[in-house]
C-alpha cells in the first residue's frame, strides 16, 4: 500500500451541526489557510441525518461537502454509528449493553448499544450504505471513517441477553460438541459440566472467579463481536465506493484485536490525548506524572504509533490530536507551549500519513465543552493554532521522507493481554504493561523498533521480543524452528494452550529449546528479588529446569537463574525491571550489531534514512550531543 | 423578625415514646432544674401516632404535652415524616426511593421515602394537619419542625420511576417545546436529541457522563421536590397553627436549595456534630483531624451558623447539638472536657436564639444506642449535664447581646455547588470546599462574615466575596453596575450561562470587567504553581486575556496572571492556597480600613457590640493578648 | 474421643475423575511410598457420579475406591454438595444465592447455592444418603467429608426470596409475638415497629445503617441456617454409616459459629494457606507482610489449630495443606524451602490427628491450576514432595506425643464476631482481630494456649481471657461466682444484652465487679492514647466508673484509669497495643507461676509432656537458647 501522499498531511475534526451554517465558509477557508488538507466529519451527526426513522435531511450535509469541496479540503466522512438517536431505543428496547453488575447502560451519552445486537447491526450496516451510497462519489471525499472508538468507555463487552445468546452461538460453532467444550475447558473440576450450550451463562456474577477457559472464550468473543459488526458496514460501504476505510482506535484499549478488525480496513488511525493518557494509561508513578505532566508519558505515543503502523500494514494516521486542555482526564493541565508541535512533529517521525486536531473550534455546550479546539469558543486562535501553522510550513521545507524496516521487532498481542486479565496471577501482571516495557527500556537506548503481531513477518529483523504471549500461533512455531533472527521470549511465553491449560509438557512449550517452567511466582510491589549485577526481578518470577544445551547466563543474587540461552532463542524467566532491562538489551543490540545511543532520561530519537529527529519530553533543558533541547523541544537534523 | 426571647434559650430533643411513662415528669422537671426552656419532640413516632392507617393513638402525646406545659417547657412538634411506618409501604409499594444503580431504598432506617412521590406527599401533609389540627392551639406549643434532615443519608436524589415522570413534567414545564431543550442542552452533540419530554431518562448510568445541562436540570429538579414536598406540609400545618415553621438542616448538605425551602419557614435550625464533621465533611488533613480530634474543626460550624442565619433571615437555632460521642462517624472519640460548653458559647457568639441538645438521655436500643445524651441510659448525668447547667447560668449573668450587620459578605450559592459537582474539570473542585477556604481565610483575620445568597441585598458591605459563582443572577448583574462595596469574584465565577453553557463571550461575562477566560487547567494535588511572593496555585488555574482599563495586580512565578482590578471589581484567576488567601485578603481589608486581628492557629474570634468571644480550637493552652486560654475553652470579655 | 492413630498421619486430596484412569493405581501406590496413609476424594464430583437427574455413574468410585483400599490407604469421601451440577438450576432456578447488592450469584465456579433453600437442601441429603448407603461398608472408607468450605467465598448470607422467607419463620419462631421482636428490637426508635412478620425485610440496601438487633438476627439465622443444612447431611449419611464425619473448615471465615456446627460432627478440619492469609486474613502490616511473605502469619495457623482443636473436641486435622505456590492472593510467591514440613510439625505440636496435603497432582486446567501439588502437572515430584517424604519418616522417629491441658484460656465467639460487625462504633473493632491480638502477645511469652469457646468448661485453667465477648452466656456468669481462676475481662465484654441492647445497669454488668463504663471512645489509627509507662490504647477506650472494693492497677498517661481488679476478676477497659499487652500478660502469668519463655521476634514455641518445639518464621537465622535455627525451620527436643 502506498501512502496517499508524499508529506505527511494536517487536517482537523470538524462538526458543522454544531455551528450555525454562516460559519462554514469561513472555517472552511481559515483551515486550509492555516495548512490543513483533511477534515473529518459526520461521525456523531446520526440524529441530524435521519432525524426520525426514515425521515432524511440531506441537504446540509451535502453542502457542507461542496464547501470543502470548493475549498479544496479532502474529507473524512464517519458513520454515525456511534450515537444511535433517541428513536432507535423505540425500535430496539434491547439493544443496550449490559455492564458487568447486570446494569443497562442507559442512553444520555454515547456507544450506548450493544454489539451482539443484530438489529442494531443491521440499522448501522443500513446508514452506512446510504452515506456511501450518496457521497461515494463526491469530490470531496477522501475516505470513510466507520463509526467512532470502538472500545472507549469499555464498551467491547456486554452482558445483555443478546450478547449471551451469541455466546451460546458463537461456542456451538466454535466446538461442535458440548463434550468438546467440556474437555477443553476442563469443566469437570467443580462440577461444571454442561449438558447444553444453551445452559452456558456469560461469566459475570460467579460466586468466585469463573474457568479461565470459559472467560477467555468470552473476552474472544466480545473482540470478534467488534470485528463482526465493524465488517457489515464495510459491506455496505464497499457495495459503493473503493475509497479507504478507516477507524479511529484509542490508546491502551485491547479489549479487542486491532489486529483482526484492522485487516478489513486501509488505513489505521488513532486518537492521541497525551495528557490525560500519562495519568490513566501509562501506569505513571506519581514522579512520573509530576515530571510529565505537560508533555505526556515519553513512550506510550511512540509505542502506539508502531502499534497503529502495524495495524494499519504501513499506513496510519492520528485522527484525533489533543490541541490543548481538555476535559475528562482526573485533572486536565494544559500542554507546555510547544507540545502540539511535538507530538505532530513525533507521529511524523513514525511515519503517520496525516495527523488531524481535535477539534477545530471549542464547543461551548454539552460533555466537550471543557476540551479545547484550535479555535476558542469565540472563534478567536487558541494557543496551539501557531503550532499548527509554523508545523505546516516546517513540514513543507522538510520534504518526504524516507524510513527503514527496523531491526528490532516487538511482538505485541492482543489475545494475550485478555489472558493475563483473566489470570493475572500477581496482581501487577498485566500483558500491555509488560509489552510497555519492553518497549521504554529498548526506545531509551535510541533504537527504531517495529511492533508486530505475533502472526507477523519476521523476515529482516534481528531481534524479536516475544514478552508474556500467551499461546504459541503456528506463524512462531514454524519461525522457532527456521528464522535466522535471535528470538527473546518470555517471561510467561507459551504459558498456556489455545483452551488455556498448561502445556503438559510445561511452558514454554518450544520444541528447540529444553527448558521447563516449574513453577511460578507472583511478587508484590517492594517485594522484588535482587538480580545479580544490579537491579532487580519484579512481579513475576518463574523457575525453571533446563535440559543439555542450554546454558544460564543471568541469575538472581539468590542463585535463581534467569536468563537462559539455546541456540538462537533466549528465555527470560522474570519480569526484570528498568535497571535490568536496559542492561540486557543493550548487551543484547551490541551482540547483534545494533547501533544503541546514550540519551539522557526523557530525551528519545527517531531515525530516518536522512534525518534523526530527537525529542526532549523533560519539562527543563537538556544538551544532547552538544546542542541545547528547550522543555518540550524537537530537533531535526540531517544524518 | 423578632428573637423569641431576648437571651439565647437551651432546650434538648426528647422522645416519650422510647421510655415508660413514669419517667416524663421527673425528666420535665430535670430539664427546668438544668435550666433547659425548650424541648422537641415527635419527629420519629408516627408508628405510636398512627399505629395503623386511620387508627390514631393521640392520648400519650397529650398527656406528654401537658406535662411540659406544666412545668413551663416550651415544645417543638415534629411531623414524623422522615420515618414513614411500615405500612405505608402497603399501601404505596412504589415510595421508596432508589439509588444511583437502580436499586431501591429499602425500609429499615429512615428516609426511605422518594421525594417525588405523590401519595406519600399527600400522607406527609395529612398527618401534618392533623397534628396542627390537634396541638395548634396548646400552650407548650412554641413552633413545628417539618420533617427531619432533608438529605441526610444522600437522599435528595432519587432515581425511581416516579421520579422520573416527575423530571419529565418538570422538563416540560421548564422548556415547553422539545427544541427548546434541545438547543438549551446542547443535544446535536453526540445525536442526543429528544422528539419528547417523555422520552428524557435520569442522567444515571449512562456509557460515560451524561450531558451536564442534563445532570443540571436533574439535580434543579431534586432540589425542587424537596421544597414542593415541604411546602405541603407548609401549607397543612398554616392552615391550622401561625407557630413558626422550623426544619433542622444539617452540615455541608448541598444537595437542596436551602435559601428557597428556607423561604417558605420561619426560622433555620440546624444539627451540629462537629466531631463526626471534622472526618467526614471539613475536608481535613490527617494532621489537621489529629489536632482537631476532640473539639471539631474550627471553621466548619462558624461557616454554617452564618448561613443558616442567612437561610432563616435572621432567625436561627441549633436544633441537634452534640453532647458527647456520637455512633455514626468512621471513629468516635469523647469530645474534650469543656467542648459542649464551647460549642454552645460559638453559636450563642453567631446570634442563635436557642441551642438544643440531642438528646436528653441516651437511648440503650437500636441505631443510635452508642450515641450520648445528656443523661446516661442509667439515667445519671453524663459529662456534658453540668457543663450545661454552667453555661445556662453564664447566659443568664451575661445578658442580651447585640450584633451589628458584618461588614464582609461571602456569596454561598446551592447551584453552584451542583455545578462543579456536574462538571468538576478536576478533582478537586468543590464548589462548598472553595467557599469554605474564602471563609477560614477571612476567619483567621478575626472578622466577622455574613454568608448571604447571591440573590442578597448587598447594601452596608464593604466587600463582598464571590467564589466560584456559576451564572450570574439579575441582582448581581445590577449591583456590578450599582454597588458601592469592592467585589472580589472567582475563581470560576460566571463561568457558564443558565444553560450550562460556556459564554459566547468568554467567561467571567461581567459588562464592567474587560477579562476572558480563554482557557483553564486543573491541577492534582503536588502539581500547584507557584505564587510570586509566596503560596501556591492549587487545584484551578485560569488564563486570561485583559482589555483596557484592567490592571494586573497578582501573578505566578512563571508570568501568569492571577488577580486584575477594574475599579471596584478584583476578578481572582486561580484557586489560591492558604498562604496566599491570608495575604490578599489581609491587604484587601487594610485598604477598606476593616479591622483584622492577628490570632493564634486554631483561636478564633467573633465580636459583638458589648462583647469579644475568643475560641482557643487548641488541644494546648495558648496565649492570647496577655491572657492564657485553657484547651478548648471561651474567653468573653467586654469591649 | 480418641484418635484415629497414635501418630499424625499424612495424606492428600484427589481428584481421580480430573485424571485418566491408568494413573489412579500408580498414583495410589506412590502415596503409599511417599508415607501418605489417608487421601480425600469426591468433594466436587457431581456431575461425574450424577451426570443427569436421577441417572448415576458410580463405577469409577468403585474402582477408585478398590484401588485404595488394595494399597492400604483410608479413604475420606466428601459429599459433593459444594458443587451442585447445572441441571441442579434447571430443577430449582431460585437456588441461587443473592448477594447483599440484590444481584443472584450466578453458575460458573462453586457454592452458589443458597443455603435456606428446602429443595436443594434435600437433594444434598438425597445425594449424601445415596454415597453413604454406597459405601458405608466400603473397607477402604475412614470417614466422611460433608460438602466443602462452608463460608468460603461469603457464601453464609444470602439476600433471596427464600432466605428471607426463611428468615421470617425464624423471627416467628423465635419472639412467638411481634410485639415481643418490636421490644427486643427497640423498633419504637424511628418508627421501624411491625405488625406482622411477614413484613419484616432482610437488613440489605436499607436508606443507612439497620437496627442492629435486626442485623444480629440475621447474622444468627444465616449462621443457624449453615447448621441445619448440615444436619439434613449429617442425619443423612448416620442412617448408613457410623465413620467418622467432619467438615474442611477455612481461616478467619466467622460468618457462622463452627462451635454450633462442630457439635454435630466428630472430627473438626481446617485448609491452611499461610501464604495467602498473611495478606488476605493475618491484617498484618506491610512491613509484617514483606518479613513473613514465605513463610505465613506466625501466629494465625496456630491460633485456628487451637480453635479447631476445640471444635473438634481434641479431634482435628488439617484437611487442606498449602504445597507450594497458591493461585488465588493478590499475589503468590513461594514457600521458602522446607516450610511445607515447618507447617507440618506445627499442626502436630497443636495435636493434629492429620495433615492432608492440597493437592496430590496440580491440575493444568480451570480455576486452580496454577495452584501448587506435591506433583507438577508433568507428574513430577513438586518441591515439596521430599519434605512431605522427610516428614513422614521423622514423625515415626519421633513416636507418639502427649500433651496437658493449657493453663492458659482464650474465649472465642462468634456471635461476638458478628456483634461488633454490626455495630463496630470505630472502624478498626474486629471481633476476630482484638482475639488473635490477645493470643499472638500470649503466644510470644511461649505459653500453650487453649482456645474454648464461651460455654467452654474452664476447669484447670488458671487464667481465662475474656477479650470483646458480646454478652454473658449462663456458663460464664456461673464461673464468674464460682471459678478458681483469674479472668482478664473486656475491653467491650458484656457491653449489650441478648437483644443487642445497652444493660441498663451499664456494662460490663457483672455482679462481681463494681465497675460502669459510662462512656466509650473509638480511635483512629495515629490517634492512639499513650499508656502509663509505656505503649498505647489503640483503636478502644472505655470511661469507667467505679465502685468500693476495685482496685486501679494501669491507666493512661493522661489518668484515665485502663485496669481494674475486683477479687479474681480484672476488667480491661481499653484495647492495648503489643507493648502493653506482652508486659500485662507478663505480669499475669507471673502472678500465677505459668512459665513464659522470652523468645525473639518471629520465634514461636509449643511445648508437649516429653518434648519442646521451636519455630523460627523469621527468612534469617536466629540464635535461640545457643542453637541456631535455619529460615522457616523447627528444632525439636526433648524436656
Amino acid at each position: 500500500m502506498k501512502k496517499l501522499a508524499p508529506l505527511t498531511q494536517l487536517g482537523c475534526c470538524y462538526y458543522p451541526e454544531h455551528w450555525p451554517q454562516h460559519l462554514w465558509q469561513s472555517d472552511a477557508e481559515r483551515m486550509v489557510d492555516l495548512g490543513l488538507s483533511v477534515v473529518r466529519i459526520g461521525e456523531f451527526a446520526w440524529s441530524r441525518i435521519e432525524p426520525s426513522p426514515g425521515v432524511f435531511d440531506w441537504h446540509w450535509l451535502d453542502q457542507v461537502l461542496d464547501v470543502f469541496a470548493q475549498v479544496g479540503l479532502g474529507v473524512v466522512l464517519g458513520t454515525p454509528t456511534a450515537t444511535p438517536p433517541r428513536w432507535m431505543l423505540h425500535k430496539y428496547p434491547d439493544m443496550l449493553a449490559v455492564d458487568k453488575l447486570g446494569n443497562p447502560r442507559k442512553f444520555g451519552s454515547r456507544r450506548h448499544y450493544c454489539f451482539s445486537h443484530v438489529g442494531y447491526r443491521e440499522e448501522s450496516a443500513r446508514i452506512a450504505g446510504l452515506m456511501a451510497h450518496r457521497y461515494a462519489q463526491h469530490s470531496a471525499l477522501l475516505g470513510w471513517q466507520i463509526d467512532n472508538e470502538y472500545g472507549c468507555h469499555d464498551t467491547v463487552r456486554s452482558y445483555s441477553p443478546v450478547a449471551r445468546a451469541a455466546f451460546n452461538d458463537f461456542l456451538r460453532a466454535q466446538y461442535d460438541h458440548i463434550e468438546h467444550l467440556n474437555s477443553a475447558w476442563g469443566n469437570v473440576f467443580w462440577s461444571m459440566e454442561y449438558a447444553d450450550f444453551a445452559d452456558i451463562d456469560l461469566p459475570n456474577l460467579t460466586v468466585t472467579e469463573a474457568n479461565p477457559s470459559h472467560c477467555m472464550d468470552f473476552l474472544r468473543f466480545s473482540s470478534e463481536q467488534v470485528v463482526r459488526y465493524n465488517q457489515a458496514q464495510v459491506a455496505a460501504i464497499r457495495a459503493f465506493s473503493d475509497k479507504p476505510l478507516m477507524h479511529n482506535y484509542m490508546g491502551r484499549i485491547i479489549e479487542f484485536d486491532h489486529f483482526r478488525l484492522g485487516a478489513d480496513l486501509d488505513i489505521a488511525t488513532w486518537d492521541t490525548y497525551p495528557l490525560g493518557f500519562l495519568v490513566d494509561r501509562a501506569g505513571a508513578s506519581p514522579e512520573w506524572q509530576k515530571r510529565f505532566e505537560r508533555q505526556g508519558d515519553p513512550d506510550l505515543q511512540a509505542m502506539h504509533h508502531d502499534l497503529y503502523r502495524a495495524v494499519g500494514r504501513g499506513r496510519w494516521w492520528i485522527m484525533e490530536q489533543q490541541p490543548g486542555p481538555v476535559n475528562w482526564a482526573p485533572n486536565n493541565p494544559a500542554p507546555l507551549p510547544g507540545m502540539v508541535a511535538f507530538w505532530t512533529w513525533e507521529a511524523i517521525a513514525h511515519q503517520a500519513d496525516a495527523v488531524c486536531y481535535f477539534r477545530w473550534r471549542q464547543v461551548p455546550f454539552a460533555q466537550e465543552q471543557m476540551h479545547a479546539g484550535l479555535l476558542r469558543p469565540d472563534n478567536q486562535p487558541a494557543v496551539a493554532f501557531a503550532e499548527v501553522k509554523a508545523t505546516a510550513q516546517r513540514i513543507a521545507e522538510l520534504g518526504p521522507l524516507e524510513f527503514d524496516q527496523a531491526e528490532v521487532a516487538l511482538v505485541f498481542d492482543y489475545e494475550s493481554c485478555w489472558a493475563w486479565e483473566v489470570q493475572p496471577q500477581g496482581e501487577h501482571f498485566d500483558g500491555f504493561a509488560l509489552a510497555f516495557e519492553f518497549y521504554r527500556a529498548l526506545r531509551r537506548l535510541g533504537v527504531n523498533i517495529d511492533v508486530v503481531s505475533p502472526q507477523a513477518d519476521l523476515h529482516g529483523y534481528k531481534l524479536v521480543l516475544v514478552p508474556g504471549l500467551f499461546t504459541w500461533p503456528q506463524s512462531l512455531i514454524r519461525a522457532f524452528a527456521t528464522a535466522q533472527c535471535r528470538f527473546i521470549v518470555g517471561p510467561r511465553s507459551g504459558a498456556k494452550t489455545p483452551d488455556f491449560q498448561i502445556p503438559i509438557t510445561l511452558p514454554p512449550a518450544i520444541a528447540q529449546l529444553a527448558c521447563k517452567v516449574t513453577h511460578v511466582e507472583s511478587l508484590a510491589q517492594g517485594h522484588e528479588r535482587e538480580w545479580r549485577g544490579g537491579g532487580t526481578a519484579q512481579y513475576w518470577l518463574e523457575h525453571c529446569e533446563v535440559g543439555e544445551g542450554v546454558e544460564t547466563l543471568e541469575s538472581l543474587v539468590d542463585g535463581t537463574p534467569t536468563l537462559f540461552k539455546q541456540g538462537n532463542l533466549y528465555y527470560l524467566a522474570a519480569w526484570p525491571d528498568a535497571t535490568v532491562l536496559g542492561k540486557l538489551f543493550k548487551q543484547q543490540l551490541r551482540e547483534l550489531e545494533i547501533a544503541t545511543r546514550e540519551l539522557p532520561e526523557g530525551v528519545r530519537q527517531r531515525v530516518a534514512r536522512q534525518h534523526e529527529f530527537t525529542f526532549n519530553y523533560n519539562p527543563f533543558t537538556v544538551e544532547v550531543a552538544g546542542r541545547s533541547l528547550a522543555p518540550g523541544s524537537v530537533d531535526i537534523r540531517a544524518r
